[in-house]
């Protein structure tokens, strides 16, 4: 497509004010741009490092939040889901349910998730090698085409992942849009032992690498206060630096967009 | 404990009749080497790489013969649960319930789990280092004391595994006993695109390693005719065979043991 | 500085045809993109999987050859050197010398060859992280001040390299250029047993995302014909192809070096 | 064969009182236990992560010892070369000659060292997969067929070494005795930025594993006080405890040869 795709908003539903603050500047910021806006937020973290950890909304409260952001902001939804039951109401709400990584290989979840009906996203499992991909969209592709597929870095050694650029090419070879989720990338799993740190300051320059290979969106957390959100609180994206870095990503992709037919044409990648 | 551990059986419930034959002879090989046995099969294999493959008995058919193997040869139970709602079900026959390597971070089924007041056990996920596992087994140790976590590799490249068997020792520091999974060790994750190979060579050698290093229990997919089984065909042991495996290994456990108030006395590990 | 940086040319020196068919046409490419152009060569792959695969020209005449391209064509040379002896002869052609990545740690040839006064360019060891090639700089810069770093990929699991991104960003903080050898991080170390294979599709790609996360310069094998090359026949670039290539890297390289102001205004990396 | 082979000493050579403190109590160690003993020691820390670490005594003084130690106690030699130049000096005093990790690859090193006729010990580099240390035996094979192949660990991540023990059982497939480096595998690379940790306590288990696993021989470096050391200060095994661990490593090794031709009969590995 010509227009870059934008998975982004805070890490948690924390409250129906922070998820407000980011949806509208981010539907400010992307309908100048022309970049096709999703919102995200999470109503439950149901993988926390610790169950010290807060986990967020919880379903209902969380999807009465989305809900009214969808309305208010008409903003098409994206959000987790983690267990098969919660594919049905959370499709009532999302327009994008979406498959966390550690749970990419879960038949159960990614069936009930394509058959509400909404698109699907599935996020590489941090196991997982890129061609590996394809199992995963092979197992709903009979049921649903909208699906999408997302690198968040892979596991190298202990408490780091690494993202393989080149592994956005293979995924794509799954045949559906790549999305790159750039917060996620470079989480540290487990930093604290307790919870999971991350290099916040790399997120950007990923995110422009990672536009240059060439991918069809972004994923990104971004809150109004990182430190102070309830989780991902080191890779979080600050609310207020988001435009220039999405003028940047825009820019990129349109360039990188430019460039395809000639390097088709040179026989390039 | 003074006694070795073992949890076995084939991969999946495919039938009474295989389950029957490796239960048996199982039962009587432990019962001769003094070896504390826990029958292993898992009625589902949620999260196999592709839809194509088979998934086995499913929960009410696995459940009954699970069932039934517990009464016939009076053998405790483990097998896989993989969301919430089974665990109240799948406890009525388990006496252990394990989590899988890939939702060893589902705080939700670690509860549910524990909940139930059976044995709860812990697979480390592929992408977590040894030490994050007490941030898992924290989860749940208010409500129960009857864990065992469970090494069985770790992510290294692409389509490989690593057992770094300096994580046993760390694994120890949670608090409960530490099983090593010989036969998900050496799979090799994704190795034919749809389905896993692995390196059964290589099962027994990395048994006696983990033991000389020191683990409390041996879990390990033994089927009559490991070509031909549903799942894991390249990495279950011949039960033909179990039996020479199973001398070595007790024996490397008693002198294991042995050795160990020597070590403490030293000084050393 | 504002211009780009390309060390490039066939991988060993196999005749002085081939290497003044690549040194003219770069050259003339280059002088267009005002790129800064230094001719690469090996007089000696001493470092080859095996010792059935050819060696290349041995050192005397390969800086006979290397001498001769330099004065046909007046450009500046980069080549290998590996063992202390031969800093002194190299640096009598060469203008940069080039330690090779398995012998980052090398200090007497690291001394050796900051010892000629020519720039000395370390390639970080496929074993070392980013933060570790300052302790390689810090063995030469009480001697020379010219110093490059090159990035070529490290360790992933066996048989594999990956090239992490953040990495560039931390290489920068030791105070010296750093360099993106692109068609080495695609290697596939000793993939066939006795020889690397690799994955060329990926050299460009990966090219942009360097250069878009911020880069000095390019490290490039360009060959007439690479699959009849005598080593690196899987990665080398064709020299049919490396025009389009080095205009679209030129391209981002100069934006990259446009928004880096705005960027630093911004507070983003 | 029927004897463990022990590679032990210091691991840099700081004085005569030293080397001979290590010496005269692994000999007669080894003597009680009938383990063939080595004595190991370096003249050259060649490869220190910084210019800052002591190198050790150098070339000259350093074989000046070594040739007191093995008249003085009657002991076979083993020591390090890093240029080809220095492999004919060092073969008038070692017996064995020891290619380091980084330098398995160097074609000129390895030919070297194999032409004095003694014997050579190839480490296996820490980006090599177990099956290459193939390709560095059949550089030398044609010339000599004293090899020993080591394992020391493979990169695993950033600053982190892992141990597959099934490497052991392939490295054994290229036709040499294998031997395992079992206090470099416990290094934690530039842990301190300009030199490098380790984790003492692991060397011992590692140790127990490799034997288990069927290995021909053990390296460890032994000090007298290790953290007075000048290099490897966190991982060098502390002399006064050597003998409890040589003791339960010998006995390791002779059950597991025990059982060897009983696995053998078994089809077992």
């Amino acid at each position: 497509d010509s227009q870059l795709t934008l998975l982004a908003g805070p890490c948690a539903i924390e409250s129906y004010d922070t998820c407000a603050q980011v949806a509208e500047k981010l539907k400010e910021i992307t309908n100048r741009l022309h970049i096709n806006y999703v919102f995200k937020s999470s109503f439950d973290k149901a993988n926390r490092s610790s169950s010290e950890s807060n986990r967020g909304s919880g379903l209902e409260a969380g999807l009465t939040i989305l809900e009214k952001i969808k309305k208010d902001f008409d903003l098409p939804i994206v959000t987790d889901v983690h267990e098969s039951y919660q594919c049905e109401p959370v499709s009532q709400v999302a327009d994008v349910l979406q498959i966390p990584a550690f749970l990419s290989r879960q038949t159960d979840l990614l069936l009930a998730a394509a058959k509400t009906g909404k698109v699907v996203n599935i996020k590489k499992g941090q196991f997982m090698a890129p061609e590996d991909i394809k199992s995963a969209t092979e197992k709903i592709s009979p049921i649903t085409s909208k699906i999408l597929v997302t690198e968040r870095g892979t596991t190298f050694g202990y408490h780091r992942l690494v993202v393989d650029m080149t592994g956005l090419i293979t995924m794509r070879e799954a045949g559906f849009p790549v999305i790159f989720d750039a917060t996620h990338a470079v989480q540290i799993p487990s930093a604290y032992g307790g919870h999971s740190g991350g290099l916040r300051d790399y997120v950007f320059p990923l995110m422009r690498a990672a536009l240059s290979v060439g991918v069809d969106g972004i994923f990104a957390e971004v809150h109004p206060n990182p430190p102070k959100a309830i989780s991902d609180a080191d890779n979080q994206l600050y609310l207020s630096k988001i435009e220039a870095i999405l003028e940047t990503a825009n820019q990129i992709f349109q360039e990188n967009l430019a460039s395809k037919e000639a390097r088709a044409a040179d026989g390039l990648l």
